[in-house]
């Protein structure tokens, strides 16, 4: 075990896709091209492959850096390479990705190609279960029937367990990290608003503001900052900034005094100038739609029926956006139905966050449960 | 005990002050107006006079309605009156307006002498100790040397603390309900995002709206949307919204579809219908700069040694956006003064608003306490 292997500079793929990918909404996303990396090599036996589901901001370059910048690292990049919890010199790891988002898969700001203007608010509203149906198809480009695992955090998280239910036969492990069964009223609650500054944002024009060349800038910030709360705990954030002052004094004004407010407006200017404003209205819609027992009367365990994957959950002790107790609803309806689970519910100060930080007994746990699936492949191989 | 007599119509005057108020900015609010109201009889020993001091929304408009409007309700009108709780036919209960509102007394809207126009930017940022001292003057002007309490909840209940530890020999009881010493980061990161909200607001014009004939609605209602969520507990969202839909079915789009959106977009232009925006950003500023404990290096029980009052301190188990053990740290610190405190932790699921709800158990906790005051009260008449 060599943690500190570097992970060869990945190549971004992009693949395109003819057949219109049907959605749950009954709309359908005509021809369609998304990005793609992987890290590792897939086995003789083709058995090794690990689906990595991005969550909001992310995309496809999960691990390792371009051109040797650190700066360019993977979202997961502590997680996922050669010597990390999902060793790539085991693993092939494809990073997909979905489409609807800001990072080249087609999405929002991509040219309609029967209009020739960008897709806009005309982008349809995609699900979980929309994405679960793209990524299959890169499989199927791939060569790749069977996952060794699929995995995610968040709404990757979500993703994974709707793999589990939705091609069964095709997932061999289900990891799903800090994420929930649905939403609650309040994590809504919070995505209405961050939508609602977006919205009323007069630069965001219905959606259609590349044609005016704007951005709505101040209202993706706003909405930024809104997430940003809710990622960190009330203790983390009183660890990192407690009630400190930028300045040393206060200024009797509405510029920033506190350490924290300086932090959100810098996490929200970054933020609005890189993402496209649709794709967030269309990720925390996204969120707010996923909720897989439904259309089983709320109950979760009929939902979850079909899944034949075992199954890795952790949690966060402080992570008050999908509190651990989400995820035992999640423990509790893979065991009504006489699956294999294991839950590991973290002690960390970090809130949501946590799930993408370098906390040594998350890592441990990841990596003992991806070193017992390797083992697996091993013999699958043999076989 | 009769909790459903009439309060009678309340009279709001306005006193107008000459004397100019010094500010703990340094800067001076020069002559003012404050609204006030008054309910009950001062007793001839002046002894039964009971300040009631606001929150973030509210105004010296504290109990009964207008014209037997029961729209017009006071905002604490469940908890004074005729029977009520605190019995306005014992006591003597004062609501005031605090200068920087948007209710009648001098405000960021009301015109500056010095100038003719609006005061709007440049009315001076005013912190909870100001209030406090603005509120000393009205009881001078009504010829209150002592209070038997003073009250309040949430930025009330500070400016109750503040009052206890200002003006230690005109205070006999301080009641601090759902309160907090200070603000937490977190608490200051949810104010930092509605006032960029409002800030951001194209409509806002730097803060001198007034003049362009328009408000910043769009910014003022996202700020309302945020502050809602954290009145409300997670658990209050779920048992009154939870994933209920509006239409029944999904849309596929970004406009209503859970009734927690609508919920939540109807409270935001209600507020933006009649809350002033400058005030918004005021009330909030004095929020995260009350910290009493910041002249003594952290040490609250320092900070409140000056203070001779009783207590009574309450607070909501499910509140938390001042979680109870917020009022703990007061208590402790009250207690390392060996001031007499009563401390109750009301179970409730409906976060920080149950301060303003009608529950039973709260309730009977105050009225307790009120009954102890109005037997002092008595006895020190007869005296």
């Amino acid at each position: 075990m060599s943690p500190n292997l570097p992970t060869p500079e990945p190549t971004p793929q992009r693949m395109v896709f003819d057949a219109p990918l049907p959605l749950q909404s009954g709309a359908v996303l005509p021809g369609y091209e998304l990005m793609v990396e992987t890290y590792g090599e897939l086995d003789s036996a083709r058995s090794n492959a690990v689906l990595v589901c991005h969550a909001l901001n992310a995309s496809h370059h999960v691990a390792g850096c371009y051109g040797d910048d650190p700066k360019t690292a993977g979202w997961w990049d502590n997680m996922i390479g050669p010597g990390k919890p999902v060793d790539t010199r085991r693993f092939f790891v494809i990073g997909v990705n979905n489409p609807g988002s800001c990072f080249g898969s087609t999405g929002p700001m991509s040219v309609d190609a029967a209009t020739g203007q960008p897709w806009g608010s005309r982008f349809p509203v995609v699900t979980v279960e929309d994405w679960v149906d793209a990524q299959a198809r890169v499989l199927d480009r791939l060569g790749i029937d069977r996952l060794a695992a699929v995995m995610g955090g968040s709404l990757g998280g979500m993703q994974a367990l709707a793999w589990a239910v939705r091609h069964p036969q095709r997932v061999a492990h289900c990891v799903a990290i800090a994420t929930a069964p649905n939403l609650s009223a309040q994590n809504i609650a919070f995505n209405e608003v961050a939508r609602r500054a977006i919205i009323t944002d007069p630069d965001f024009h219905g959606g259609d503001y590349y044609a005016h060349g704007v951005v709505p800038r101040q209202g993706l910030s706003v909405a930024r900052m809104i997430g940003h709360i809710t990622y960190l705990s009330d203790d983390a954030m009183a660890l990192k900034f407690g009630r400190s002052l930028r300045g040393g004094a206060l200024h009797y004004g509405y510029d920033v005094d506190f350490q924290i407010e300086s932090y959100l407006r810098h996490q929200g200017e970054k933020f609005s100038g890189y993402f496209d404003a649709n794709t967030y209205l269309l990720l925390t819609r996204a969120l707010d739609y996923f909720d897989p027992a439904a259309a089983h009367d709320g109950d979760l365990a009929a939902a979850l029926r079909p899944a034949q994957a075992r199954f890795l959950l952790a949690s966060f002790t402080s992570d008050w956006r999908f509190s651990p107790e989400r995820s035992r609803e999640i423990v509790r309806a893979l065991l009504a139905n006489r699956r294999e689970v294991s839950y590991a519910e973290i002690a960390s100060p970090y809130g949501h966050d946590a799930f993408l930080m370098d906390e040594p007994h998350y890592h441990d746990v990841v990596r003992a449960y991806f070193e017992r699936i390797a083992q697996e492949c091993q013999m699958e191989a043999r076989a």
